[in-house]
């Protein structure tokens, strides 16, 4: 279970301030659905007239929120978002619809929101009935008491085995009104015997429309989210939400319609950050990670193809390995180029470890000093680089190593 | 180092007895590349007409002795083989292509060849130049020494971290005429610091021209060698040969030009059964092994879909570590369909472990027998059969289980 875990070595020293965000309330409590003695209901409220942007998992078989929200998403609108851990309600049938139904419902009542305004999002276990009726009761209570600065508290409820809770904040300016944009995430875990689920939830009080918010959060993903990869594995309920409540708009901000609006630079900056920033928070708390990768590659014939060849490097078993042995095994991440099926000459490719160029057009370094490289082998984070020297696309992606301790969590728990 | 490795306890209990193939010798010897105290090299002898097809590692970053077979190849006619374990020489740049032309020279002076129709095969570390002039001498004796009945020996000189040699033998009747195949292969193990590489080589004696080798062997290296995964990651130097020698020819077998004669009906079964048995033999040997697993997908919606679903289970970290938990971790199953990208619907989907569905139409069978399926878990093969209720396609996969033994095998060999 997640408790028992030890904390992560890449976890962070300290946890951020977390400011209100206009519009923005948050309530947690327990609902027993898997875990006992802590919290894993979720409720956030959000005022009229906040807009909702989403991404999901492109698994061909989502679980039952996933399928609601993405009906809910044309709307455009949202008032509030029940998130459960625990129990993924995935690959749960006409069960799992009517469970879905079932919590809108109860959601609506407690909060007063329309269905179509609620967004809902579950992570633990698959294949289990998720019984809607423990959310009877318990999301009135939350209503009531919600308040706009227990953020930390509404991360640590939707962890299941995370062994620290994974929150960011940022501000950034729109025509010289400062807006804040807060966000948490959970991260891969594993809950014998079930997949978890990659979640996160962002908020800000900028005034900005559905569909610019839909089209900066669908840019911000690719570059973040979508470049990380703990083990290759993608779940049936990643859900990435981007609520804008627009209450900085009684400071001044102006409504902003279209994410082509110079006057969002800044806020995209921030929000690229922040995403990124919780990105790399599910990367270091990957199970069993020891070490935090940076994949870049460059020269590749175009940005897709450099992304291929990064996520192929990334999700190396090999490579991975080798990273948990501190060894800079440069002949594994040419066979993951080679493997990647996107073009490269082998007598133009070169690679470094930690900044250290150890194979070079083709051939390996003579002369590279093997202590220094050894030396950037031992610390936490890793950077490997492989430049194609054949075009100008590059991309970058962040996995973590691959230790027995991976294997332990998710083989091991029935010895 | 391959020595110290204990057997895998998924290794054949008995060899088979390899008969002679009619024109081929082997001969195996020492060079001391790599390893000590063990053979090293193998050279096979071929007699004049002797034909060649072959299928080689999709990687973009090929080895200079897989350039060199493909290039030799379109000759369609092969009179020695020279193979090397401990050294890939891949990434090698110049110095690559130098070896393997020095190689080639020294095999053709100690076999009469020509270079035309000497085919080469490393295996072992990558990015190390391979000192060619290690032939020189031996392979002049090996010429010598070459005899029909050393095909044991020859799988045993290929090894590198192979825990067992792996050889299969058959007989087929073209036009009434009894011909034999018989092969060797090494599997995908790894050799601290560097990765190694499948290789295969397959004998007959059936006179059969060039193309139709090549168009059987490719058509059956699909349902054999290229259905198999130990860890997804693919080798620069993945080599698969079969050499016809045409001896039985003089018994009366007709020579066959044609890969549609219908008369090839025996000989195609007896190859595909042959290639099977060694590619199952490569994963009884994966690093770490201590399952060996049948994924079957059916129902989707063609033969190509079916085979990528099938391999995204079969190299799914979570489902191999489930495995060798014991646990039929049916949802893992689904995320691995599910992440596919192909075609599913997730309610009509059926999984089942060891023959009994634990879940269908999109559902977990409520009353399966969990004991039952337990001890399905705990035997050494597993079946995993994915039906997914759209089409006609299917396709049926092999790996192994993700163990700790792999990650210490490839990861822990600085400590």
């Amino acid at each position: 279970m997640a408790h028992d875990a030890p904390l992560s070595p890449l976890a962070p020293k300290t946890y951020p301030k977390l400011p209100a965000i206009d519009g923005v309330r948050f309530a947690t409590g327990e609902g027993g659905i898997r875990y006992m003695g802590r919290t894993d209901i979720l409720l956030a409220l959000m005022d009229e007239g906040t807009t909702v942007a989403g991404v999901f998992t492109r698994s061909k078989c989502p679980s039952a929120p996933v399928d609601w929200c993405r009906a809910n998403l044309s709307g455009g609108t949202a008032r509030a978002l029940v998130v459960n851990s625990g129990n993924a309600n995935a690959f749960t049938g006409k069960a799992g619809l009517a469970s879905v139904q079932l919590t809108a419902q109860i959601a609506a009542k407690a909060t007063g929101a329309r269905q179509s305004e609620i967004f809902l999002a579950s992570t633990g276990v698959i294949g289990e009935p998720l019984d809607a009726r423990k959310f009877d009761g318990i999301l009135g209570e939350l209503a009531a008491k919600a308040q706009p600065l227990a953020m930390l508290d509404a991360a640590r409820a939707i962890m299941t085995t995370d062994t620290f809770p994974k929150v960011a904040t940022l501000t950034a300016k729109i025509d010289g009104v400062l807006v804040t944009i807060s966000g948490i995430a959970k991260g891969a875990g594993m809950i014998a015997p079930d997949m978890a689920t990659m979640l996160s939830f962002v908020f800000t009080d900028a005034p900005i429309a559905a569909p610019a918010l839909q089209a900066m959060l669908s840019a911000a993903v690719k570059l973040s989210f979508n470049a990380i990869t703990v083990d290759s594995d993608t779940s049936t309920s990643d859900t990435l939400m981007l609520f804008a409540t627009g209450a900085a708009h009684a400071r001044g901000c102006p409504k902003i319609s279209s994410a082509k609006d110079m006057r969002l630079s800044g806020f995209k900056r921030a929000l690229n950050k922040l995403l990124l920033n919780l990105a790399h928070q599910v990367v270091k708390d990957g199970e069993g990670a020891r070490k935090f990768i940076e994949v870049k590659v460059s020269g590749a014939q175009s940005a897709r193809a450099a992304k291929v060849i990064a996520l192929s490097i990334a999700n190396s078993p090999l490579v991975k390995t080798a990273i948990a042995g501190e060894d800079a095994n440069w002949g594994r991440v040419v066979m993951a180029v080679g493997k990647a099926g996107e073009k490269a000459e082998r007598d133009k490719l070169s690679i470094s470890f930690g900044g250290i160029r150890v194979a070079a057009n083709g051939e390996r370094v003579p002369d590279y000093n093997e202590a220094q490289v050894s030396t950037k082998m031992q610390q936490e984070n890793i950077s490997i680089h492989a430049e194609l020297g054949i075009g100008r696309g590059s991309a970058t992606v962040w996995t973590c190593d691959l230790t027995k301790a991976y294997v332990e969590i998710n083989g091991d728990y029935r010895s």
